[in-house]
């Protein structure tokens, strides 16, 4: 019992990394299993991270010149046809509409009724309902770029589920542009990747290797896939976002051609791009600890939580009436382009009870307010940055003054944590046998391995150990362009720096 | 031709009101039939539309204690039979998921396989799997009351479809609501009917009635249903939006039970309410005019288009400088707790062609700007509201210190304008032979009745009549509860005065 006192959450991340995840979302009441196979159901304190995330990612969009727009649900099954590997990555996996109705079972309840002339998909990714829809819009280089984003829930039949990581439903929002040009394609494609980088490492507090996917992690019909890649607590890698140069395989497949400015009719140049609901999933594995989610201050639904501590109906009113003016007075101060976002948890349980709540639903900064802090006019402060019994008193006009600075304070400390945590575990790597050995034995903490950055020529080779150690290449770093050597697998020279790691 | 020149669109309404309709989306570049039968692809203009109706009523919703949330995609067939009404209303059109992946067909293509045990349904309205979740998450009267809000997609299998009205998927809000004492649920019910009402006429400058639907009209499984309903330019009813008391129907069909505050384990009551992108129909259909759009200001995606004339480069040079000017000043006022929203068009195509381009789509202020206006500081305003013809020069001083006041002109007068056409049309009748001379002959504008103010005993009466006129109750009127009389159809005493339209 002695343990469970000490932390929130059981089991403690060494203990049972996956059940520990769970047992977060769980306590921090995020999400749940739904009673439809591989369906999650967002609960609110998740849905409203998720609502931050909506609105800074459309925020960025939009001052890059993206608009919004919505496409079918379903995708008539000879559309995914059209492009070959498309098909390939996606059939497999995915929802079949065959009727339109239902009628009375002769046994007994009801059956499906009304085939369909053509079954129809419901959307796993847009590209080839969209690039049909944009075939029509465009007939000359005047109606070009064309820059737009759909926020939308798709469906991949997944076997395996993990709630936020992999769903068979999940939210998303994926951009579909058309260029005249294919420079102004791959700028696009990495004029997004960087908006990714960005947003997860400046409001997610989550450090990230921007880079290019190796041939065979590409998104299926892409000429090029780019990825954001993250370190989760357990050392593996979690791709967060991706990118891709869709080259002319999908303006070829959708017939997406126009008359140039020297009257030539050309094919078009595609890109697409996405982030989904599996950034929350990021989010909690990147800073949460045994005592439960911890939230960077830009993404938190509530950023400060006042808890009243009072014993009877006197103090109670002289109480709450402290902290109702407390409230009034941090809510007026500006965070982030915002106000501060404050609850006071009158709710009637244990003061102890909700304390631990909070923690558990990891709000950036909590307050405890009983008469002896009101007759020296100051709280008692604890920072979900800090350990739970790392509490202190400060003077209410002080804090009222620093709220601003102490969220920053703990954005900060969040992701410097988080790139401490990266770059401890990322090594550079060159021989077999260090590559296998970083890979296999367990370091600190009682995870194995982290990124291992080697040289590779992805043209075959390192098949048999990469397997064998359950190990990726994740990304060939942008910022690593110029760094050629010997591929670790073959010795073929000119090979590019290569992530390589567990993963997701 | 003549005709053509005078108006941006053929038909005009009395010529082909549903071609006129279709017309105006397009030329508003609001929205496209695609390519898989009954969706819709709402393009950007449109969708910038939904996306400010989304972020007002969002506010309101949270203003008053909603939170968000997000449930699955599909519904078990089963739990779709639960409740007999619910089922009998939404097993005739509903897209039916039996497969989950697709597979080589030996006669060429692919063909869907990986049959699924139980067909899953693409979610026509929630009530069930929200219920079903429910279900788990109250146990006590200290987990009430549930207010929970959805923004998702939905899917109807209509037959006839047009954009925005009526669509195989469609987009809303579905809020979902669980208390544990019948007033609360009925009280919750009437708060949003009357949220969606300020929202229609506050924001979407459309005057609607608020009232309770009659017997046949209710939602399937709601023990009554609220609508607002809103005249449009036909004379026909648009119901806009709907509020369900769903007394214990689904709390029983779905398990909802807790213990209340003496210990007894008793079923809870719900509700659920939604608005959809059909709001967008009603909006056209309420302010559009033979030129195209009119949107609301408070609404519209751009308050102000600017509008460059010259000639040669050293004109142009002059008046965009001019015009960048004036669109940063116009963007520092205040409008409608924002910035007033500015497009500065400099695209290379003649003036005159994008005067009518911004008509077309709505644009509630219209500011053409050339060298005769720079030379006296001022500009030549077009209000939506005015005819296209009705332009006046203004001093930029004085347009940019009143912009936020037009702004608010232009929205109060197109509300008042919808108001008078509807009290126009809208005739307190009692006996059966003016009732059906309302609806037989046409009035001015070619068309016939309006809204037709009757006692109606809701049990029984007038079938052969209303089937004949094509006449429906749209609902009771709130506002006019004590309102009684003699069925106009059945002469029984104590009839509530109800509302009688033809409808979409």
């Amino acid at each position: 019992m002695a343990k469970k006192q000490q932390n929130a959450i059981t089991p403690m991340r060494v203990e049972d990394y996956p059940e520990w995840y769970q047992q977060v979302i769980k306590a921090a009441d995020l999400a749940e299993v739904s009673p439809v196979r591989g369906c999650m159901v967002i609960k609110p304190w998740g849905y409203s991270i998720w609502e931050n995330m909506q609105g800074v990612l459309d925020g960025m969009f939009k001052e890059t010149g993206h608009v919004n727009a919505y496409f079918p649900l379903f995708i008539p099954m000879s559309y995914l046809e059209r492009e070959a590997e498309h098909v390939e990555g996606f059939a497999k996996e995915c929802a079949v509409v065959t009727h339109h109705r239902l009628e009375p079972d002769p046994e007994g309840g009801l059956r499906p009724a009304g085939e369909l002339e053509e079954p129809l998909i419901v959307r796993p990714t847009s590209e080839t309902i969209i690039g049909e829809t944009y075939s029509k819009w465009v007939q000359s280089y005047r109606d070009l770029p064309i820059l737009i984003n759909q926020w939308a829930n798709v469906v991949r039949w997944e076997l395996r589920t993990r709630l936020f990581l992999r769903t068979a439903e999940f939210l998303w929002q994926e951009g579909h542009t058309v260029h005249a040009t294919e420079a102004e394609a791959v700028e696009e494609t990495e004029a997004i990747l960087d908006l990714y980088g960005r947003f997860a490492e400046e409001y997610m507090a989550m450090p990230v290797v921007k880079g290019e996917k190796t041939r065979d992690e590409r998104f299926p019909g892409a000429v090029n896939t780019y990825s954001i890649e993250a370190m989760m607590q357990d050392h593996k890698a979690l791709q967060a976002g991706t990118s891709h140069f869709l080259g002319q395989n999908f303006s070829k497949a959708c017939k997406i051609n126009f008359l140039n400015q020297e009257g030539q009719e050309v094919f078009a140049w595609t890109t697409s791009w996405g982030v989904s609901t599996r950034l929350i999933g990021g989010l909690i594995m990147t800073h949460s600890d045994d005592d439960g989610l911890v939230l960077p201050p830009r993404l938190a639904p509530r950023h400060v939580v006042i808890i009243p501590i009072f014993r009877g109906d006197d103090e109670r009113s002289e109480v709450l009436g402290y902290c109702e003016k407390l409230k009034a007075e941090v809510e007026a101060r500006e965070y982030d382009d915002g106000k501060v976002r404050v609850e006071l948890d009158d709710r009637d349980i244990r003061g102890g009870e909700k304390v631990w709540q909070h923690i558990k639903k990891g709000v950036p900064i909590r307050l405890e307010v009983g008469p002896r802090d009101i007759a020296s006019d100051s709280v008692f402060m604890g920072r979900r940055d800090f350990s739970p019994k790392d509490k202190s008193g400060v003077s209410r006009e002080e804090f009222v003054t620093r709220v601003p600075e102490i969220l920053g304070e703990i954005q900060k400390s969040l992701y410097d944590k988080a790139l401490k945590f990266r770059e401890d575990r990322t090594r550079t790597i060159d021989n077999l046998d260090e590559f296998r050995e970083f890979f296999s034995s367990e370091a600190e903490g009682g995870f194995a391995g982290g990124f291992a950055l080697s040289h590779f020529a992805d043209d075959g080779g390192g098949e048999a150990l990469l397997k064998e150690l359950k190990v990726t290449p994740r990304c060939i770093p942008v910022d690593e362009a110029g760094n050629l050597g010997e591929c670790i697998f073959t010795g073929k020279p000119g090979s590019r720096l290569t992530v390589f790691a567990k993963a997701y």
